[in-house]
């Protein structure tokens, strides 16, 4: 359910970016309000305590221990790793989406190159579509939790019409401890190879081309594999999430008012409210959240890739490509700038 | 309405950047004055306030206040996160134009690999240059605001010649809820395949350059869809606004002269302008707003591509190269270093 | 032994990252618990010094020194290092993940352009494939540790049945004083360029697209090679490990309690325990650690990609692309969406 | 007229960098030194006034101001934008010179592809590689100020020999508005389509590498116009140089020697010469000058790719190479390493 | 002499890094020995200089003169300049190791597909064995210090037999102002077309992939020449240069220990080694000696490549592939997993 918004602030002007601001889906507050609530309420729970509960001697030491939380604040350590991480994981989550094999371009060679209008014919260039949207499924089924709740199983693939029973039949005899979801791949290589056998494929040259772009795709394929096989290391995540929430656990101490040290005469905004540290909250949590959002991109975020509508319209498109616009051309005639 | 200066400093020299400040289109100025005024507007208003209407005790809250705003001023995160931001930004607005759809390529391949000087030769030249043509057209008709306010629907399309009438109902048939933007790409392909059974195509291998290099264009209309469809998520954008914005609204109040604090006797420049504060605006919102002129660079500011001059010239060189420059060569001479 | 953990953290929800906090496997907990348990020690021991076993003139230099090592910790610079340096490591370890050669590509290729289902035919595609695994075999063999240490020398190979003797003598009388890794690659060249002859592979055209293809092959191994040979240089991992581990050096005096000198009489947190410190070191050290595991992928940290799995899939699968699968397709019939 | 110095360090030995400081050609002092000098200059003449001409009271004033501007005077923002901004440049910058196009490859398979040693043969080859040769310079005719000035028009192109007057006829009658610096491109196309029919090449298949490696060509020329149409945006170059110059300008009163405030027993240094600001000012302004002299590399800057002899290079090579080195072999003999 | 330490810390441990600190060769304290012997002995006459030279008076100044010294003594601005630099330099090292031409591919190709096995078939293809290694050899002896010395002219090539008089006569008549180290591309081309004549290659597709490869070979030649030729732009090396060295100029007086100023009573470190600078001066100088060492990677620096070794290398290989190997293949066999 990709959050678009570009065209809305396609002229910089006046009251642009922060017109987003607004927003609610895929924004900053959603992700981020349940843990602000949990913040403030600690907060709030950590001043009644230190001004109703503590005697004078522990708050003294509540104090001590408040003063100490912020020296430790340094932000700009925070702020360097957040960068480097955010963008890491901006750098994958794009490379994700480009490795989204889109049927297309294949369909149309497979239009171009694949010839015969009779029944077999189309068998042929209907079963090279759905080979195919076959390969993506297969992929999409272990890497998109989306997918994986709509098909957990082959058999719901059968159901759907999307493999026919001879197909589920064939991936059985062929299952292997090392996973089979290359299989498509080879099926529509030895299809292609038949075609030209049959004399439906015109040339070894057009049998190369469609060979050569569907081994593109399956590249493709195994680069979404790929991505979700090999996380971002662990100890990196973890390195960023700990410098983040230390951070604010000893804000929660250190963003407190302390009776003992502050001029009590003006007294501060600090009072009554972290003003600064909530923002700072809003800042560093969400860059954060920025990352979580973003590291698995094929999930149910708001701001994930809307693999079930792709699967949908690459099914359909397919199958016209390859059949129903098959030989299909608008009559020529001289447009309005001949000579 | 690109804004070229790089020949005016092509040669480093005295006064060479600095000059280039003195531009109003395109310029810095342009993007933020508003922006400015409104905050010195602000500023002032809280000025007058705080000087003339708030009462002794009042302004020492004010006080306390502006100087704990003056504290959470700290530049070196927003910095950063800026020039994480703008960075991203500016490396998909240079994807954006390198995606730029030109026909040129295969317009040549056309001319070169399409034989035949009969009307229909012609006609099939023309239709193969038309449907590139319509490609990027049904692209940027999604894609770009200024496009879009060009050619509203497919009817204008045909009404500017830019589609026959045949190619209208052909594509009114195959109009499916998914987007049929893709369907000149098969046309091409469809054409391409007729001629090469025509003749007109001598040899299988030039047909493949041709739907190679199709594909290739096809794929880049894709990347201006996808550039279009996935935004950098709403949540980093609203991140660094929320930055950008909340610094200047603490400033409003950080950067007034404080009588109560500051040494009264030497009067400070801040006691009426706050220059620096005034910089720092240029600076940061400069910046932020450098991201915001190039999130969507198919749209109306100065800086965007030119998409109308580019669809005007296309339509023209592309029709030249199949057509009119058709089997023309200048007459071969010995030239001056012959021998 | 990759961690994967992306779909657990699918959906940007409360408790998303720090879940991830509680795992051991493949943690930043598990990297660097040894240099932790050194460095408290050294504190411990330290303070135990300062605080007992010197007299007062002692304490007096101990704590000038300690004061002048706080002076120097400057974490700015650290931080910018280690940025600079993982970024720099983890670049290089995507790139090895990315030149791991798998054989499903050619081996799909084999299967399609190799004719023939006689023994000649089959044992043709079989050694084929072999050469592939053998090819990044011998790659590995010399830059994974994992892989040595299964197979210390040629021997093995042949014993596990991953190289047929007649290769072996045929190996041992090529071998030069400069490695003949590539070896395989030339069989499989020659082989290609005899099946052709031999009329198995039926055009020039497909014999090119297998040597192409095995040529990227054999690229890919030569970059793994590549990556082990031409480490990151020295000087600079030196300069990063000399930074990060003086600041803890630094950190054993500058963080100690000191009497002389703090208030005695709100006792602060540090008179027990660094917290400060001991966060810093999780941050600087779990950074470094960052690199340190990813450095040489093909090792055995929690975090290194599996070669062994990675060798045995390929070995299984390419054979059976090559020949259980050769020329085997599910019956085609009408799909469910057919008219 | 570039600036080759690596072999000088190709050893990293003691007074390896140091010895380029004593350089003057494309040296950061000849880039500033004018800078430099009006910054002095400024700054002595405040110098004067602050201490000659002011009186008591406007002196105060004067160092209230001074101090005002030491405040703001914050390296971190500029060194980070500058670091920013300055990759961006030399990003452009180095993606220019990969995009020069040399006519080394096309001669070289016109030279192997085109056959004929009679002299309408050699027209044909020399023709080609002057088309190449063409290419590049309507190119750089109008993104070069160094070529602008050689060839002003398209008659001088002529009179240096470099277009035959029957091109500069056919170019007149296509000239359109919207440019025809791709006319070569066409006629290459063209020349070889013809070549072809005349049986001169030999196979579909050279006219397709020849077509698809001049199409590479002329895409690097369409790159060369890109990054000279496209600029870095203006804002962006604005935001900048405004960040740097503000600097200075606040220097100027900023580093002044305060009597009312530094201690006027021990004389700093600064009562003489503001050594720090004098530094600070090689640094930001030297680099900012990287940017300026790199931003348009086809000028005329120390540092600017020479244009001018690529230009007579390639013209030179491409006739030695498809003329008067066709067919040249040296005699095939045994080799010294023969068996 | 490459330094690889990789396998070695392959499993990151701990007394994982530290452990490579113990290393000599091409580590920090090899490069950056010498300099810091100047920066001691410069400091320590400093310090007799002002404690037993000067006099009071004299002493004072000197003082006020430090204490401006530790003033401008911001590391921010260093390390990041220092961390955009290296990045940079970093990024054109492993661009030039990637662009080393190995002969690997188009030996095989060679091997593959210009037939013959009589005495001119082999000298054929060990012609164009030789014209690869002499188009990188040409190459190298411009650009590495290393080859120069071994073959500082053409007749050196003759003598070692890797280039035959008769080439060397071609080579004499064909020499120009502009370099003519791409003609044994040009002979390998027009070889290549001969052997096509010849019948020895099979087929223009053939002829084809061999130009092809061999151009993407020559492009590589060509990056290492502009890698050369195009150095980082000594502007920003000097800026660098000046930044770390009068940092260090500047320390030399502000890391003394001042009488005057500092308390006399509990002496500090300071007194006896500037500890903290010391350990800088490793830090910052290390770091752009990382950047010195690899400016150019073809010199004799520990790091750098060895274009000695890859040299001898090639040359055997090549001749091993395209002659001694030509045609051997292991004798087919059933592998060990064989049904």
């Amino acid at each position: 359910m990709t959050v678009t918004y570009t065209l809305e602030v396609s002229k910089a002007k006046f009251w642009g970016f922060p017109k987003l601001l607004a927003r609610w889906k895929g924004s900053i507050y959603r992700l981020i309000y349940r843990e602000m609530l949990v913040f403030l309420i600690a907060y709030y729970a950590l001043m009644l305590i230190y001004r109703v509960v503590l005697d004078e001697d522990s708050r003294k030491k509540f104090e001590a221990f408040a003063l100490y939380c912020r020296e430790m604040s340094s932000t700009v350590m925070i702020t360097f790793v957040l960068g480097f991480y955010v963008t890491l994981v901006m750098g994958r989550w794009w490379q994700q989406y480009m490795n989204i094999p889109w049927p297309d371009r294949i369909s149309m060679e497979i239009s171009a190159y694949v010839h015969g209008t009779d029944e077999r014919g189309r068998m042929i260039r209907r079963s090279m579509a759905r080979y195919l949207n076959l390969l993506s499924l297969f992929t999409f089924q272990n890497t998109s939790t989306v997918i994986k709740r709509r098909f957990p199983t082959m058999e719901h693939l059968v159901d759907a019409g999307l493999m026919t029973p001879e197909e589920k039949i064939e991936l059985d005899r062929t299952s292997t401890a090392n996973g089979e979801w290359w299989l498509p791949a080879h099926w529509f290589t030895q299809l292609a190879v038949m075609a030209r056998k049959e004399g439906r494929i015109h040339d070894d040259f057009h049998l190369k081309t469609l060979i050569d772009d569907l081994m593109a795709y399956r590249g493709m394929c195994g680069m979404i594999w790929s991505y979700d096989w090999i996380s971002v290391p662990l100890v990196y995540t973890q390195v960023v999430t700990i410098a983040v929430y230390t951070f604010f656990v000893a804000a929660l101490f250190g963003s407190q008012f302390l009776f003992g040290i502050e001029e009590t005469s003006s007294l501060s905004v600090n009072y009554y409210c972290p003003l600064f540290t909530i923002f700072q909250f809003f800042f560093f949590v969400g860059w954060l959240k920025v990352a979580e959002s973003m590291i698995c991109p094929f999930g149910e975020d708001d701001d994930d890739f809307d693999v079930n509508w792709i699967i949908d319209r690459n099914i359909i498109v397919a199958y016209q490509i390859v059949d129903t616009l098959h030989k299909r051309v608008p009559i020529l005639s001289r447009d309005a700038f001949w000579d």
